[in-house]
């Protein structure tokens, strides 16, 4: 009987803006002082539990440059990517999950972890207990859902009303919406009720038959060809799977966990879950605070200096500060609604933006130039491209670069060289050019880029193949 | 009689940091949502009140090309700067600006108006008849001190008692320093108290007597040659004027001055002299606020996102942000006072630096690189210079440079040429170069350095002469 693990890290979403952005969701980010990412610190939780190679993250492709990325930093090489072809909510995509796991060989009797990738658990140790539990429960037929302990009447999660003396697991007798205020009072004084955290357990043999009896379209995933998962995931019902099977299904139990939960949902939780210093701050960054206490600083390489902060936030990013008393983060989701309506690159750009080949910065931006820190992951490369508006110089400040330079409208006769630190060269408007890093170490250039049109969608690729093998 | 003008531009300080900086004195800001910097608003200020060719304006000569671009900026090409050789207070300066425009031509009949560089006042209706009945003063002999009617009992001015029925001018009794909060209150409960604003009127010839009665050792600056005011300048004691001559000579009257002035010495004051919207937020820059009122948000490029922000202050910069409740702005003397301690070069440097060539900005800072955006006035050229450790990428993003680069240790033979926008030029590590604006339009480059130092200190300057003709 082996354990896999399912990590979903489909979500995206800005409340944790200026941070998070559509370009950077949540889960990318490292928040609550911690030096790795939520995707991260969920892998890492879940490698403890069971072998790399039974772990997969289901993610739109989009994500895939971040999530190697992130992994890499990891030390893992593994591709465990499994690509949603678009959004659809959590049961298909959990569906498309279990279904490559079976083609890779996972039994029915295999049990089989489901995760958000964005959520903190602080304790480990209590988590691999319950994790234990619900092994237990779901060898037995049982499909698990994880009940986190409720610390407060939160009117923004779903809840499970469960009933049974506890021990391992309990009995699942309903899932409620999420409530208003009074309604989860009335949950938190009755007891029994826990917050639905979306963390589940099941054997491979269970869930094929649970979507088979409650979400049949779904379920013709299950056993076809590789090649038509896509066309099934696509021709199934957007729905969640708490609706799609937990509700429906009978054999459903609750393993209580009480193990420092959180959703990160808001720079307020952020707060609530970071380590604080004497007077209550939760500081990151280059940030100076005199007077006050119960404020959340963060920052970068900016010096921030406060003065009498007192239960404030503060988020500072390169291209955009947010700031507001604690308690009003919830109004953030709004407030960014209204920047995006107005089409400010603040919500979809992230100043840190990841590539297949690494990352780049834009340094500063003018009406005829744009400076871009650009890194190139060692053996990668950018795709084969020209651009009509601009022409680039490019001056290398660490590593080598590996640079072909093309006659323009002529992708045969290449004019290589190799770039080295404090070289430069110039890349004409209108020639295709190639820029590569051939050698071991991160390769770092300062790009800067002027012409009448400096925008990110002047670029023709004319080949895309970002690793050299 | 002529009408002299004294600007007093001096002063240094970090009153309103991270705006002001050591190198960007309060002086050369522009706040309140004023278009123009506050010496630039005195400057305009006194034009109205006496021709250009009258107006002087003392600072230390590190200021000159600063306030030759301000003065530029309002289509002012005289020469006013008149160089202390340094900072030794009010006393010396004024003698200093007084000698020079008797050595200029001024007759002891003609009248000198002094004020601050750093001061605003609102109604200069008010403030023209004020200067009306003070020339009268002046011109009757009187050594005149203009009195700010108090709109508090502050603290943090000193006060001017004085006696008369009124009118044109009021005889003053004494002067009174800086008082406890108890006595400024019994000051405005006893009425005839003012504050004093640092603003004086008087002929050249009671000015001259009056330092040869009270404040001779300075005086010797008045007849002497040009060449010898440097040195009775320095041999001086270092003095303000108040007490040098005010709280000593006779002749003194105050014209009394209702005119919305503020000497704008702390955020708190720039909020109460800013124009306010209707939630009584006074806002700068890329600023979008929700919720909240009664704050001062002060920013640039970057957005600034506030919610339910009430009665703070925020200060946003390139490279620090400052952010405090309002009525916490006076602590911020002391805060920025330990960053200087610990040598924080946010306190020193201001993120765009003046040169008497133009001005540079920081865009990125590295271990092994810097990333500058210089911008060089028409028909003028940097010194010609070399660095120690680190290579110069420069790329032309607007206009011309004409740039010489020499072979290493040898600044006979040059290799000089026209870089045009879009061109770019490499300066090794160790030869002496120079860049020269010889165009009609400002020259705008991106420079890259690169080397195991590149800190400002790595230069050599060979020739310093910053205008060719």
């Amino acid at each position: 009987m082996n354990l896999y693990a399912l990590i979903l890290a489909g979500g995206s979403g800005t409340r944790l803006w200026p941070l998070s952005r559509e370009e950077m969701p949540k889960q990318f980010l490292a928040v609550c002082g911690g030096e790795y990412t939520l995707l991260q610190q969920t892998v890492r939780r879940m490698s403890k539990l069971t072998s790399i190679d039974r772990l997969r993250i289901i993610a739109s492709g989009r994500w895939r440059p971040l999530i190697t990325h992130q992994l890499s930093c990891l030390g893992i090489d593994a591709d465990c990517v499994i690509e949603e072809p678009e959004a659809r909510n959590t049961a298909p995509a959990i569906a498309l999950g279990a279904a490559s796991l079976i083609n890779g060989g996972a039994d029915d009797g295999d049990i089989v972890l489901v995760c958000p990738s964005d959520h903190i658990i602080a304790d480990e140790t209590k988590f691999g207990e319950a994790v234990k539990y619900a092994s237990e429960s779901a060898a037995a037929g049982n499909i698990v859902t994880f009940g986190i302990k409720p610390a407060s009447p939160e009117t923004g999660f779903g809840y499970i009303k469960t009933s049974g003396t506890g021990g391992g697991w309990l009995t699942v007798d309903s899932f409620a919406e999420k409530p208003d205020r009074d309604t989860a009072e009335g949950y938190i004084e009755s007891g029994g009720y826990y917050w639905n955290g979306g963390i589940f357990c099941f054997s491979v043999g269970s869930i094929v038959r649970a979507y088979e009896d409650h979400f049949p379209v779904c379920a013709r995933i299950f056993g076809s060809e590789p090649g038509d998962m896509e066309k099934w995931f696509l021709a199934s019902p957007i729905e969640s799977i708490d609706y799609a099977v937990m509700e429906k299904a009978r054999n459903i139990t609750c393993v209580p966990l009480d193990a420092g939960w959180s959703d990160v949902g808001s720079w307020d939780a952020v707060y609530e879950n970071s380590p604080l210093d004497e007077r209550r701050n939760a500081a990151v960054g280059n940030v100076s605070l005199h007077g006050g206490g119960n404020s959340l600083v963060v920052g970068g390489e900016r010096l921030i200096c406060g003065i009498g902060l007192e239960s404030m936030i503060v988020v500072d990013t390169p291209d955009a500060l947010f700031v507001a008393p604690r308690g009003a983060s919830q109004k953030l989701r709004d407030v960014v609604g209204e920047l995006a309506r107005s089409h400010r690159d603040e919500v979809a750009e992230a100043p840190v933006s990841a590539r297949p080949w690494g990352t780049y910065r834009v340094l500063s931006k003018g009406e005829r130039h744009k400076i871009k820190r650009i890194a190139v992951s060692p053996g990668c490369r950018l795709s084969l491209q020209y651009h009509m508006h601009r022409s680039e110089h490019w001056v290398v400040v660490k590593g080598t670069a590996k640079v072909a330079i093309y006659d323009r409208g002529n992708d045969e006769t290449a004019e290589e060289r190799l770039v080295h630190e404090g070289e430069s060269v110039f890349v004409p408007k209108g020639h295709l050019h190639r820029l590569d890093n051939p050698g071991r170490i991160p390769l770092e250039i300062i790009e800067v880029q002027i012409g009448e049109y400096v925008g990110e969608d002047d670029i023709v690729r004319v080949k895309d193949d970002y690793r050299r093998n």
